[in-house]
């Protein structure tokens, strides 16, 4: 496998987006895990990028896009369409850099994520009641105001952008054995996997979804995107489906080495774990990825890493979680 | 000032638990405090050692005595009385040396926390119901069976091992300007305020303790070590008295540029706070720093710093304080 029968080449994009953000990222943390380095007999670390700048990797492809954009561009906004984690890093990277942005959300938005986007900066328009609606309005007022529509995956610099999290990887762990990491869309994932299978194709890099929204895993298997029905799941940050034509779905195929569906069940008890074993806050996607390599992952040579993709529970959602 | 006029001189006490115990302590993160940076108007970092070994600061100084033992005194084993975070670090020293590790703890102890006590390999011996009746059992044990008793704090051992997270935080951070440090017994705050104030004597550091448990800030105004009752508090962590002769108390009276004491509402606040701002799951005794630095910190040249000292809060706990 080389990067040239991707759609992208992602390790030109990772080290473009590189240095572009790097100023703005923080290199989050690597910690032992304690309860999965015991239960799988060789070691395991958590990459904390729930410590990221608006509490998810989603800042690194936000920061990646909006930096790449010319001053025209700036100067008519940016806008996108999110209810979480994408949304605060849109508004996040829009501050940074002086544009206005535009969030468009349902009508059935969580309050508290609505008001961590304002807080960042950002102007909340209300459409519809899914992320299709949603998605489709933000698109449509792209157009009308010739202003640039910061998709949440589908894009090379999102991606790139992304992949920045491989690259700290890559020079914080010694014997990268294998990574697991969450896919919705399927942005982090690409570029994390992409970097990683470029400069150390050793390293094994196993996507992981909840199986109520497992919409990537089921098409990569049929071999071509399906339009899939979604369950609920805590791991909120990874549901939904994915674009006709998206970009992640021609670069998964060939940079994954493996793919794993988690159970409800396994992600609340993952959380908790997350909790009581390694005093981490997380949220429901990152507890499924740490689900999942307790499910999957076997004693190696070498360190096996659990992507911790977000920390924004919000104390709602936390106590929905604990009382369940 | 000079380390001279101290009980101790905790510069050389911090520097040799430095060389015993950093090859089995963590660096902690230092990420920065979004929420601090801006209600306070310049830059405002956490430090994490709620993410050292064993979700607490409390391995730098159990590590730094265990390791100064003779290989005599490890082989007769060693005890400690604790129900918390003290307990499992003196386990997880215990295992780390090979040594044999007796717990006291009080008949009313959280489960959860004796599990993980146990899970670290220390055996529990449950003597009494507060922590004064522990603590006399556990020195009984400890004369009787000729085994080193581990003091929570009143140790130059203890102390020179909390420092070297001050040790840490001088590197890390670039222009220190204030540190703010939870105070119970005041092992971690006289570790690290002795270590700053020779090395950054310019840095100003300031103790921090929950107003329904002050007993070393009641104890420093009067001038002497006083026995008072304490209320319980959120910050559990830092609750309870003042051992009579306590040299933390005669460095904390020399070494420390401030203190303030938190109410409980405040504590709460900021542990809801922690969660939805930083993404930061942590234990009371760090929320009640967080909010002291909130409630005293004022903007300066440089960077304030509040040290997170531990993030073993427990599900039961957890769900406790949000219900509250």
């Amino acid at each position: 496998m080389t990067n040239t029968e991707l759609p992208i080449d992602v390790e030109t994009e990772v080290r473009a987006a590189e240095e572009r953000a790097r100023p703005h990222l923080l290199t989050t943390p690597v910690v032992p895990s304690v309860g999965l380095t015991v239960e799988i007999g060789s070691p395991v670390v958590l990459k904390c990028d729930n410590l990221q700048h608006t509490g998810s990797f989603k800042a690194r492809g936000a920061l990646s896009k909006v930096l790449a954009l010319s001053s025209g561009e700036l100067e008519r906004g940016i806008i996108t369409a999110s209810t979480g984690n994408h949304g605060a890093a849109v508004a996040h990277a829009a501050r940074i850099v002086g544009a206005e942005a535009l969030v468009v959300v349902p009508d059935n938005a969580n309050p508290s994520k609505l008001a961590m986007i304002e807080r960042l900066g950002a102007r909340l328009h209300v459409h519809g009641s899914d992320s299709v609606e949603t998605e489709a309005a933000a698109r449509e007022l792209a157009e009308e105001r010739g202003m640039a529509y910061i998709s949440p995956y589908n894009d090379p610099r999102i991606i790139g952008g992304q992949g920045t999290l491989g690259l700290e990887l890559l020079e914080q762990v010694d014997s990268l054995a294998a990574v697991y990491v969450a896919v919705g869309g399927g942005g982090l994932a690409s570029g994390v996997a992409g970097i990683i299978k470029s400069l150390s194709p050793s390293t094994r890099v196993i996507g992981c979804s909840p199986a109520a929204s497992a919409v990537m895993y089921h098409s990569l298997e049929a071999g071509e995107i399906l339009d899939l029905p979604s369950e609920p799941t805590l791991s909120d940050g990874t549901a939904g489906g994915v674009e006709p034509g998206a970009i992640t779905f021609d670069i998964l195929a060939r940079v994954l080495d493996d793919f794993v569906t988690v159970e409800e069940d396994d992600i609340r008890q993952a959380f908790l774990d997350l909790i009581e074993m390694e005093h981490m806050l997380v949220e429901g996607s990152a507890a499924m990825a740490y689900a999942a390599a307790r499910a999957h992952a076997v004693g190696v040579e070498g360190t096996t890493t659990v992507i911790l993709c977000g920390g924004n529970v919000g104390t709602d959602k936390l106590r929905e979680i604990l009382d369940a």
